[in-house]
């Protein structure tokens, strides 16, 4: 076996594990519009967003700095599984028999099984640092809230997690694992807060929507001093987080000897994207290599191909800032499909500038075609990914087999972002001919496109 | 950070893979006693399970040679995860406030999430060698079935995988994630076979057993020529190739400059405990350093500790050879307990032979110890453990504070053969405080072990 010819796995050691997370706003040839008060539609300052985060991570959101430096407490924790393997997917290039390259980076190798714990690990730590003792978020299908429970554990804080009440019921696993790691895990809407009252009051037995969920643990950050709220996705300090990922594939990319002529990530807040593209579209964009960028999202929650970029809410209970991005509407409910980690309204801010500026491209593909794709790809290579991740190797697979048509040796790079050990019931659903293709109403599209709010 | 001086993972690159398997016959004493032919009760020969195994697996079965060349199409499989990670268990020694050194390898990162992908691929590999296109086996809690099913995908053969009916109704999941890989599972007894038609005559309502889902496999395997069947431990050869696990160890622990005091593994049928300590047993053997070797087993079904060393049938239906081995007899029923993986009567007879040699030591757990072994792990270095991996925990956790309480900074080192994340149902009983201890009666012990067959 000639093992440098035929090489799988790129890896690197733990002191390799990257000492700054990338900012690609340092690089950007104009910055993304500043976030409004949902009140006022001013531009809000660092101050409006203290009750809920700690002041480190509300200085990331708006740095202009290139690198920021990781802190060693959190390199600390992420040598438990990073850095993580870059594979070169030589059975995935046969099966296909496409001269192209592919290249893929596992995130599934941590303990959460997600990308998740990247951030996770960083917004426990700089709220500890801050005396916080104890965190709320929401969760829908249960990745995030793993991730940060996984955090909370490492870093001693409590963690209270509000869960969408139909996947409380509907995932008692992922509720487990949040368990495992001592988090306290809620169904939302609960009687814990104002807004889950309010909600029960009058809907005794409401299945619950992220969108209370958000707002019942934004509420209880709000009136406790010692409890702050976290996000898993969208704002810029949590796509910076992620970076970690795209700086470990460049340093391992260097093992191989090849460049990416295409990054391709699934997208939903945006997060994993934003952490395996940022750091190439950053070196294409102080004059590096030109490489094309792939944004995979679902086709019955298209915010990048069948949204407006235009200011809108984070939530449904219009108690967040109005960010500009791609948006379906903060009132846009999607079909039900088995990717709950691609089930938002809209995309994160930076993601969104970047497809404006034309640094980046967006497909939506169906659901049917994404499981086939992942199959495949387990058949070959092993890991089964989570439902989210198949759009990714759907878009890696659709590139590989452009480049057998032409006729052209690319060079492919796509994240994937986790295993679908937890999503194994979208894939008995898949293999029971139970899953089809969902599409939303159009009438429902322009509906919520419409009450976008009016911001001059 | 010192990375050098608190380094928490020692990694080895894929042409490190070891090149050999251990064969810890070459390094014994005496041999184990040889299989009987369950008629005649005399030594069976190569032949007689020649309708089953490829030749080259009997060949294993039988060999004295101390190095078995591993074929390169194994080890081009190996590459997709191995080798895997040694971990020093830093933050549990934190939390334990032990001067031992704890060091951990785990396995979860294949594919299936476990181990068992070791063997599976190697039989997978011998079978396909020789011209067999499906491979029939037997599967209880799920893990087993997954690695072949695994296997078979990645060298392109049939796998049909005999589950046992409740765990089948049970357990979905790990039925989709064998699906999954194009394994045909179904559920036993299956009107597949004669031996299953047989039951369902008696028993149309049966929740089956794994002996009689070994009973149809079998079957299958030698009514077909195409078709053989595969065991995923208790066997010489299954064993074997899970040594390559305690020969990446050897290797990664002599970065440390720590040699282990003590072993431990978890023992069902024996494989995953074999594959870490037959490395080190045999370099005993050999003049190296005395280790002591501690093989931890559930106390709901405790072969090592409470059963006869007596030739038994392997499978409740009677059909296999006998083995000399630590068994409860064959007609014992465990109760039951979540840790599916250690519900079985015997003990591989290599195994059984170190412990009546004085080789190694055995200590039961009750299971709900385990958990809260499995979940202060967790909490600490991440990984959630699968429940049988939590006796392995247990067992490591006690050694350490052994060490504590003596004050001595032993070097322990344990398996953790697999993640939990298929096992969340026993977490969610766990705490929910459903998970009791589970005991069996003294008298169905007694009553199974005079069963025992009849041997001069």
């Amino acid at each position: 076996m000639a093992a440098d010819q035929n090489r799988l796995k790129y890896t690197l050691s733990e002191d390799q594990i990257p000492a700054q997370w990338y900012n690609l706003a340092a690089d950007l040839p104009e910055p993304p519009p500043p976030p409004l008060h949902p009140g006022t539609l001013q531009p809000i300052g660092p101050e409006a967003l203290a009750p809920l985060f700690p002041m480190a991570l509300i200085g990331q959101e708006v740095s202009q700095e290139r690198d920021i430096p990781i802190p060693d407490a959190v390199r600390d924790i992420y040598r438990l599984w990073r850095p993580t393997p870059l594979y070169r997917a030589r059975r995935l290039e046969r099966f296909l028999d496409t001269p192209a390259r592919i290249y893929y980076k596992y995130e599934g190798v941590s303990p959460a099984g997600s990308h998740k714990p990247n951030t996770a690990v960083a917004q426990a730590y700089y709220n500890k640092e801050e005396g916080i003792t104890r965190i709320a978020t929401e969760t829908g299908a249960g990745q995030w809230g793993s991730a940060l429970a996984l955090a909370g554990s490492l870093f001693g804080l409590e963690v209270d997690v509000y869960m969408v009440r139909v996947s409380y019921d509907q995932k008692p696993y992922r509720r487990a694992l949040m368990e495992s790691y001592g988090a306290r895990c809620v169904a939302s809407p609960s009687a814990e807060t104002a807004a889950g009252r309010r909600i029960l009051a009058e809907h005794p037995d409401s299945t619950g929507s992220l969108g209370i969920a958000i707002s019942e643990a934004v509420e209880m950050a709000a009136k406790r001093d010692d409890t702050h709220y976290a996000l898993g996705s969208v704002l810029n300090h949590v796509l910076l987080h992620q970076t970690v990922i795209g700086e470990e594939a460049l340093a391992q990319l260097g093992q191989t000897g090849d460049y990416p002529d295409v990054v391709v990530g699934c997208t939903g807040g945006g997060s994993n994207f934003a952490g395996i593209a940022f750091p190439f579209i950053g070196a294409m964009q102080r004059g590096g290599r030109k490489v094309r960028v792939v944004a995979c999202e679902p086709a019955a929650c298209p915010s990048l191909t069948r949204g407006e970029y235009a200011y809108d809410f984070g939530d449904t209970g219009h108690l967040t800032p109005l960010v500009k991005m791609h948006t379906l509407g903060s009132e846009f409910i999607p079909p039900g499909f088995h990717a709950g980690g691609l089930r938002y309204h809209g995309m994160a801010p930076m993601v969104s500038h970047l497809l404006h500026l034309g640094l980046i491209e967006a497909v939506a593909y169906h659901q049917v075609e994404c499981f086939k794709a992942g199959v495949d790809f387990a058949r070959v290579e092993g890991v089964l990914p989570a439902p989210e991740a198949n759009h990714a190797v759907k878009g890696a697979i659709d590139e590989a087999l452009k480049a057998k048509e032409a006729g052209e040796a690319s060079v492919i790079l796509f994240n994937l972002c986790g295993h679908g050990h937890f999503d194994m019931q979208a894939y008995a659903d898949y293999f029971a001919g139970r899953l089809t293709d969902q599409s939303y109403a159009e009438a429902d599209l322009q509906a919520a496109l419409a009450h976008l709010p009016k911001v001059a």
